[in-house]
C-alpha cells in the first residue's frame, strides 16, 4: 500500500464510502495471510507477476506443503528453492504438477504464463562443481521470465577456454558469476565486459577456502569495477537481483 | 546464605544453640547435593520458587535420569533442555508424567503450581525456522510463571507484516526477538517499542551466516538502544532473562 | 503514532475535522525532523521524557553543534555520547550550561527535571580500567532518571573483594557488569543475584583479549542464567537498557 | 577488440592492407598506455565514454600527478576516488580546473559533456557517519552521467524516517544503501521495492562491528531478495554498479 | 645422547674403542625404532621412567596395533589417547591385559610398576559434560605416577559449589581446571590457590563457543595470574604437564 | 598459443593458406573441448607431456566418467584426485587397467611412458596421520616423472629423529614438508636445507588447529627463508610445484 | 581466610572474646584495602611475601602513584609492569628509588629482601624482537626470588644455534619459551627437555602473524608435550607461573 | 656441519689430529657467532655464497648497528629488509658505501662480486600499490644473484594488459606475482605459465581486504596449480625462494 493508495483509502473514509474500522483494518491486515508458523506475502506477487518464493531450509515437509496448498488457491506460479528429494515428492502429494530441477534444488508449480523478457542473463561458472548453484541461479531467473545462457566450467586457470566464450558473454544484459575456490573468475569476467556482473561465491573448495569465504572475499575486493556480491551458494539471490535488473 | 543469615549463624554459635562443627559445616555444606558428577543447586529453587534446570547437552541419559531421580525428592518443578526424544523416553521411565515440547526441546516435570506474572512476555521471530529456539524461549518463560504471546514469521524483509502486530507487541513487558540469517529484526523492533528487547541471534542461515555470526554481531551492533543479546539458539537464556525482568 | 492514534485520525478524516492532505502528512512526516544531514526523532523524548541522544563519533563538530541548537528549541534534555573534549567546547559555545563528564565521554544538557526511580542500578567493574566504559553506563542511567551504585576493581582474581560487596549488589533491583580481559565477572555475579544482568564487554586487555572480542564471548557463553549483553564498551546501551527495565 | 574486430584485423591482413606485424603489434599493444609503474587502460573510456578512473590510495602524489597528466591528453573526464586534500593540491598544480568532493575525497576534472540518464539513482544512508562513503557513490554516478537522489539519516532504529522517504525512493530506478553498525537498513530497503538494491557495508561502529563485518554479514544474510553487495566503505563500487544497470 | 654422552663418544672413538663408522652411526641411529609410517621414540621413556605414548587419532587400527607389539618389546608401559573401544578391541587382540578407560578414552598397558609421587594434583569441571576431558587428564597424570583428586561440576555459576571445595584443592600442589563454555572457572580458582594452574578449555558449548574458542580466550585473557593453557579439548597435555611440574 | 603461434597463423592468413574465418575459429577455439558441464584442457598435455588431471570432488561419478572416456581417446595419461573407493569402481567400469592409490586417493591411467628426472624430491611429514596428504604430493610428482624420497613422522617434538635423516634430505633437489598441528617442522627444514621447501599444511589436529589454520599460519609466518606454501591438505599442489621446480 | 582460619573464628565468637558484629566485619572486610577505583590486595602479599603488582596499561598516571602510595605503607615491595617511563617519572615524583627495567617496561620498589631459589629458570627466545617481552618475564622472576638464565636469539630458523645451548637450557628447572612469528621454538625445546615448558606467543611478525595469533595457535597445537601457553606479550605472566612452579 | 664432515672431524679425533675438547667445541660452537641479543649465522653465506640478512624490523637502531659491524669483519655482502630511512642513516655513520633501495626499503652493503645466474626471474604486480612489495622481491633476488625483470600493474581487471606481456614472462625461469585486493592475478599467470608461480599477497586494499587476507586465502586456493605462497607483503621471501629455485 503506497502513499497514492493511503490518500484514496483517506479519501474513501472521508467520503463515507469506507468505514473508520474497515480502513483501519485494510492497512493493517492486507497484504499477507497468517498460517501462525508463516506468514504469506502476496504483496510482491500481486504487484509484479513474480511467483510465489518459499525457502524450504529449515521448514518441516508439512509445514512446506501448507504454505503451497495456501498459495494454490491465489493460482499464482510458485518456487520453492533448497528443496530436497523428499520435500517435492510431499509436495507432489498434493499438486502433481510439480516440476522438479535436481540440480538446482528447486520446485516449480507453473499456473500462470510468465512473459519471457527481451534480453539474455549469463550464467557462467569458473568449474564443473558450481554447477549446482549456478542451476539455481538459472531456473529462477527464468520462471521469474527471463532467458538464461549457460556458460560452465570457464575458470581462469585456462583463460582461453573463457576468453574464446566472450563473444556470447557479451551479449548478455546482466551476467551472473558462479565460482568457489579462489573466486577469480568474476574479477576477470568484471574487467572484460560493461553489463552488471553479479558475483556468487561457492562452498566448493577445501582448507583454506573455509567454506566458501575465500571465494566471498576475492569478489568484494575485486579490482575490477561493477559487481555486485550475494551470499555463499546463494544462486537464487542472484537469479533474482539479475532478472530485477534486466526487467529494468 | 546471606550476610544476614550468617549473622544469625554466629549468633546462634555465640548463645552455644549451634556447635562450632556444625557451623562450619552449614556455611561449607549447605546449599547444594553432590552426585559426584553433578552438584545439584537447590539454592535459587527455594528462594524464588524457580524449577530446577537441567542443561542436557553432553550428559549420559543415565546421568540425567540420576540428577532427576534426585530432584524430585525436593519435589521441585523441573526443566530439562535440550533434550532429545531419546532424553525424553529414558526420563519417562523413572517419571511418567514429564511433558515433552518436542519443538522446543524442553522436558517440563511440574509438581508445584507457579504463580503467573500479570505481564506479558512477547516472543517474536524473523522466520518459520527460527520457530524452535524461540519455543525453547517461550516454554521457559512459561514453566518460570509467565504469560507469553508468540508472534511469528514477521522478519523485515516485509516489514508490513511487523508493522501490523505491533499493537500486540507494544502490550508485553519484555520482548524477545528470535532471528537467524542477518537478524536484522532485533533493531526495528527495538526502535519501535520501549520495553526491554532481549535479541537471541539463532544459526538459521547458511554460507556467510557462520553458524549464526552474523546475526549475532548484527544484534551486538544495532543502531536501536535498549537490546541485551544472548548466545546464538539461547532460547533458554533469553527466556530466563525476560522471566526476571518481567517479575521485577 | 499507534494504532490508537490512527483509528482516531481516521475518525476526524470522516467526521470532516481533518483534511485528507493534512492526515496524510500527519502520517508521513509528524515524528521527525530534517537537517538533511541528519533526521531528529522527537518520538520517544515526548513519549516517556527521556532526553534526546546524540551519538557523537564520526559527525563533525559543526554537524553536532547544529543538532544541539535544534533540539534547544524543543527545550528537552540532551544527552551526547562519545563526545571528546573538543566537541565539548564546540557544544558550550552555544550552550554554556553544558557539563562535561569527561570519564565517561559524555555531554549533558538539562533542562527539565527527571523524577528519580526508586529502585537502584548497579555498575560493576571487574578492573580499574573498566572505569570509564562503567561510567558511559552509569552517567546515562542517571540522566535517564535512575540512582546508580558503583562498584569497581572487583574482578574474579580476587573473589572476597566481590563477595564482600554482594550485599550491595543484591540489594539493586538491576545489575550492569562491566569486564574487560576474560570478563568473567558476569558469569560469578550472574550466579549470585537474581536480578537481571547487563553485561558489558570491554575493550581492556591485549593479545589474545583481541580487541574485546574474548570477554564478549565470555559473557555469550556465560553458563549463569539471566545475562543480556551489549556491544563492547557499549556503556550507553547498557545504562540504557537497565533505565527500561528499571522504569518497568 | 571484440570478435568483430580481430575479424576485421584478420581480413585487413588478408588483403594486405595491414602488415602482419603491424598487425600483431596492435592486438598486443593497442588497448592501453604503459608508464612503467602504471598501465593506463583507454579502452572502457573510448567504448562507452566513461571517465578515467584512478584510485588514488597507495600511490605516490607524483605517480598520481604523472597518471592525470598522461590522461589529460586523451581529453577524457577524470575521476580520482580516495584523495586527500593533498592530492588535490598536487593535481591542482598541473590543472587547475579539477574539482574537489571533500566529503566523497574525489577529484573530478571535466572535458566532455556527459548525457545524463532519464532515470535516477537513490542514494539512502542509514546514519549521518554514513555520509562520506555515500557521498562517493553519489558524485560517482553523477560524473558517470546519472541523476543522484540523496536520502540520509533514515537508519531503522526510527522506522518512520524511513517509510516517509518511501515514496522518493520508490521512484529511483536503482537505490544504493549505505549503512553502518549492524546494517539492517539493507533489508528493510530491500523488502519495500522491486528494484535492484546495492548495499554498501561501512566500517562505522565500534567493538563488535570489526570495520565494518558486521554490516558486511548482515547485507550477505539478508532475507529480502535481490540484493548486490559490494566491499567495505566502496562508494565508488556502488556507483560504479549503480550506474552500469541504470543505463541499460 | 647429551654433551656428557656425545664427549664421552669421542672420547672412545679417540682411544680407539669405538670405530669412526660406529660412533657415525649411533650419533644418527640410537635413539629411536623406524617402522616407516612411524618413528617410534624410547628415548624419553628411558630416561625418566614415562610410557611410551601413542596420540591415536588419524592412525589406522593396523598402525597402532603394530606400534603397540613394537613397544611391547621394550617391556615398557603404553598410554594410547584417543583410543575408541574399536581401537580397543584390535589392541586387546595382541595384548590381553590392556585397560580401558572409555570416559577417558585411554588404552593403558601396565608392564612396570611406578611408583607414586607424594604431592596430589586436583582436577576440576565447570560442568559434567567436561568430564570427558578431566579424565584423560587425571588418568594420564595417575599412569605418569601421579595421585589425582577429582572435583566435579563446580563451574562459577554457583561460586558456592566451588567455595566448598577449596580446603581440598588448596592441598594439591598443582590444579587442573577443566571448563568449557566461558571458562570462566580458571580465572576464579587461579585467584584462589597459590600452586600452579593449567586450565583445558573444552569444546563443550554452543554458538558463540566457537568449539571450545570461547573458553580458549578467556583463559588465556585470565586476569589471575599463573596460569598455563593448553589445547581445546587436550585433557592429556595437561596431565603430562602437570606430572612433570609435580615431580619437579 | 603463444605470439609466435600467433604470428604464423596471421602469415598464413596474409598468403592465403589459411582462410579468415578459419583463423579466427583457431583462435578461439583450438585449446579445449566442450562437454557442456566441463571444458577439457589438453593444451598443457600437448605442452609438456603432463597427464590430464581430473579434481573429482564435487563432481558426480558419470561426470567424471564422461571425463575419462574423453580423455582416453587423445590417449594421454590420467591423474584423478581426491577419488573415493567408489569413483575408481566407476572408473574401472570404462578402464580396467586404472591403479587405485588408495591412501593417496589418486587414480592413475598410463598410457605412455614418462621419463623420469634425474634428480629426486623428498617428502617428509610430521606424524603418521600427515602420510595421506603426503603420499597425495609423492604419487602426484611421480606420475608426473619425477623419483620421489619418502621420510615420514619426523616431526619435531623430537628433532634426532629428523636430524638422522638430514643427509637423505639434502640430497634431494626439492622437499616437500606436510605437517598438521602446529606445522612447525617446515621451519626445521628450512633452515636446514638450502633446497626450495614447499609446506603443506594439514588438517591433522584438533582443538585450535581449526582444520589446519595452525599448521598454515605456522608455515606462512616461518622464520626460515625460501618456504612456499600451499593450501591445506594440497598434495596434489605439492607435489605438481614440485614437479614444476624439479624439472627446470 | 582458610577453613582453619574460620573455625577459629568461630570458635572465639563462641567463647565471646569475638563479638559477632566484629566477626561478620572481618569475614567480609579484611583482605583488602579499597581507593574507590581500586581494591587493593595485600591477601597474598601477606601469605608468600610476594610484592603487590600492578598492572599499569588503562591506569592513569595519578591512579598508579595513587597505589603506590598506599601499597608503600604496607612496606612491601611492588612490581609495576606495563610501564612507561612516563609512568616511571611521576612514580619517582613519589619514591625516588624506584627502579626503571625499560626494555621490560616495569617499575621495581624494593623494600625487603627476597631469598632466591635454588634452581633456575631459563628465558629462550626465538629472535631479537622478542627480547622485550622475554625481559618482562625474566624481571618478573627475579624481582619474585628467581635466578634467570637469558638465551636470546635461537631460533629454529638456524637449529643448531638452539642445540649448542641445550646443556645450559637443560640445567634449569623450568623453561619460558618465548617467540613470535611463527613460534615453533617451544616445540622443538618442549621435545628436547624434560622440565617444564611455558611459552609465549609474541606478536612480533607481519601479515599472517595477525597480532601473534600465529604464534599463539602454534604453541597450543604443539605436537611436543608439557607445554602450557599464556596470552601473547605476557611475560609477566609466564614469569609469575614459572615462579610458582620453581618454588613448589 | 653434514654428515661429511662429522665423520671427517670423527677420523681426525681418531688419529689424534684433533683433541677431544676440541672436536666438542667445534660441534657446538662453530656455525655462528654471539652478540647476546642476536646469534649471526655465518653458516649459510659461507655454504653458498649468499649474502647475510638482517631483518630490521624490531630491532633498535644501536642493534642493528653494531650487527652490521660484526658482518663486516667477515667481509661478506649484507642484506637489510625492512630498513627505514633512519635506520639507513644510521648504518651510513658506520659504513658509508651502504646503499638505500627506499621503495624495497632494504640496504644493501656489497663486498663480493657475486656471479649472475643465466636464467631469469619475473616480477609482476596487479596494481601499482604492490611495487614497493615487489621491490623488495626483486632487489633481494639481484643481491642474491639473480637477473629481473619486472612486469608492474598488470591485474586481471585488465586481462589485456597481462597477455600483451606474457611473452616476457613466458620467457622466465620463475614468476613472482605481487597482488593485494582480491589477488586474482596469480591464478592468471598461473595458467599461463608453465614455469614456478610465487605469489606474494600484499595488504594492499580495504575493508574486506583485512589486511591482505582476502589476497592470501586467493593464492592459497587457486585453481591453477604449481603456485607456492608466501607471507602477506613478504617480498623477501618470496625473492629469496625464486633465488633457491632458479639456482638449482
Amino acid at each position: 500500500m503506497n502513499s497514492k493508495e493511503l490518500k484514496k483509502l483517506l479519501e474513501d473514509v472521508k467520503t463515507g464510502s469506507v468505514e473508520v474500522e474497515q480502513a483501519y483494518k485494510e492497512i493493517k491486515a492486507l497484504p499477507y495471510e497468517d498460517l501462525g508458523f508463516a506468514k504469506l506475502d502476496h504483496h510482491r506477487t500481486i504487484r509484479n507477476g513474480y511467483p510465489e518464493v518459499i525457502y524450504c531450509e529449515g521448514k518441516t515437509n508439512s509445514q512446506i506443503v501448507e504454505i503451497v496448498q495456501r498459495l494454490m488457491q491465489k493460482n499464482n506460479n510458485i518456487l520453492a528453492t533448497r528443496a530436497s528429494q523428499e520435500v517435492y515428492d510431499a509436495v507432489c502429494g498434493v499438486i502433481s504438477e510439480a516440476e522438479y530441477h535436481s540440480e538446482a534444488r528447486i520446485i516449480v508449480v507453473r499456473r500462470r504464463t510468465v512473459v519471457l523478457a527481451d534480453r539474455q542473463i549469463a550464467v557462467i561458472t569458473a568449474g564443473t562443481s558450481d554447477i549446482p548453484v549456478a542451476e539455481e541461479a538459472a531456473v529462477t531467473a527464468e520462471v521469474l521470465g527471463n532467458r538464461v545462457t549457460r556458460i560452465y566450467d570457464v575458470g581462469v586457470a585456462g583463460i582461453h577456454r573463457l576468453l574464446s566464450k566472450m563473444d556470447i558473454i557479451s551479449e548478455a544484459n546482466v551476467v551472473i558469476v558462479v565460482a568457489g575456490m579462489e573466486g577469480a573468475l568474476a574479477s576477470v569476467v568484471g574487467g572484460l565486459v560493461d553489463k552488471p556482473v553479479i558475483a556468487v561465491p561457492t562452498s566448493v573448495g577445501y582448507g583454506a577456502s573455509f567454506g566458501g569465504l575465500s571465494a566471498l572475499l576475492t569478489m568484494l575486493n575485486s579490482c575490477a569495477s561493477g559487481i555486485g556480491v550475494v551470499n555463499i551458494d546463494n544462486g537464487f539471490g542472484a537469479g533474482y537481483l539479475a532478472s530485477n535488473i534486466n526487467k529494468l
